[in-house]
């Protein structure tokens, strides 16, 4: 294609600097002892609804707050917001992901000692957060029964980088005919050994081991 | 952010380059006399089990074939080919949409003219398709009862660009409380007066009207 490499390098460029600042935001995390742990996934996973609830179940013990992204709206920080927790909105425009500079200029003025979580919620979408470090601790890939098993297999980048997949809306499962088996062995082919869990946040079944990951990952 | 500008003139660049050949391509299509129609999702919103059904519900009367566009894997494509008709994946490796020139180099040894539908399936991304003209005669923007009644708003691109709306899991509309008037607000908020279709393919509900508009645009 007339062009690539041209701009095969300035992608290149645009990920080594976001890498740069990244790894700036790691540092700041750990001396400030935050633990910070990203989401991503598909438009309508479930991302901020595992977010208001997971916000509430750790807020009587421990202090957190979010970042969420989006193209457009506010929607979803307002929504998180009614868990009485700090909740910044990263509006991206035409941008298809989060990037490290976001993150940096969102958090500029806040004081990550004060915090325990911060939760960062990414873009929906499968591809392109894949390429940007966000300076987080772990980084969680959300999958819903309702996509299809096979989804790690299409989109492995994304599920091959990250910490832990949880699969959600463990609800409709059975509506869906959803394949626990397959997800699986889906999971280990892009990732072998990540740990999975599986859960619904409207039910609350499996939130239990999700928040006790999380208090995990905090050595709480 | 540094380098900025320069990113966006190559990205302009690419985008001018990508209308040429979208326009290449939809001369094309008019002189083989095949309508084109794509179709544009969130990853899991279930693009490839509609075209499933779509394929085997026209072939009685109709020539049809499909290009199916992934990250990884043929998966769709070997699923798609059981319907009879001629279907070619596009692996897009790392690339998160469909560009007019993967589209033209994975027609150039086809006789369009032996057609009367061409269905193009892109990635599953509600971002970065909207920004490419494939020279299609309708973009079909799916979106699943099981994603939430804000996409629209969230990924306002997508939506406001596409011919037809098409709501899919109708099946799974109780399950998950689908607020179908505010879906259609919605929709309507981001491109007034677009068509909307609600369907399942599963159970077949709503598939009538589906297969209505499609010879419609054909003028069947």
């Amino acid at each position: 294609m007339t062009g690539q490499p041209r701009i095969l390098e300035i992608r290149q460029n645009v990920l080594k600097r976001n890498d740069v600042i990244a790894r700036e935001l790691r540092e700041r995390f750990r001396a400030a002892g935050v633990c910070v742990v990203s989401l991503v996934s598909s438009p309508g996973t479930g991302k901020t609804m595992l977010l208001e609830k997971t916000l509430a179940l750790l807020r009587p013990s421990a202090r957190v707050a979010a970042l969420v992204g989006d193209l457009a709206t506010e929607n979803d920080a307002a929504r998180l917001a009614r868990s009485g927790a700090p909740v910044r909105q990263i509006v991206t425009g035409t941008v298809c992901h989060l990037e490290a500079e976001m993150v940096r200029n969102s958090l500029a003025d806040w004081n990550l000692a004060e915090l325990d979580y911060l939760f960062v919620e990414n873009v929906g979408n499968l591809v392109c957060p894949a390429s940007y470090d966000l300076g987080e601790n772990a980084r969680v890939v959300l999958m819903s029964v309702t996509e299809g098993e096979d989804k790690p297999l299409k989109y492995p980048a994304i599920f091959h980088g990250a910490d832990l997949a949880v699969i959600t809306k463990l609800d409709l499962a059975d509506a869906v005919e959803f394949d626990s088996d397959t997800a699986l062995a889906n999971l280990s082919a892009v990732n072998p050994g990540v740990h999975v869990l599986s859960l619904s946040a409207k039910t609350g079944a499996g939130m239990d081991r999700w928040i006790a990951m999380l208090r995990g990952w905090r050595g709480m």
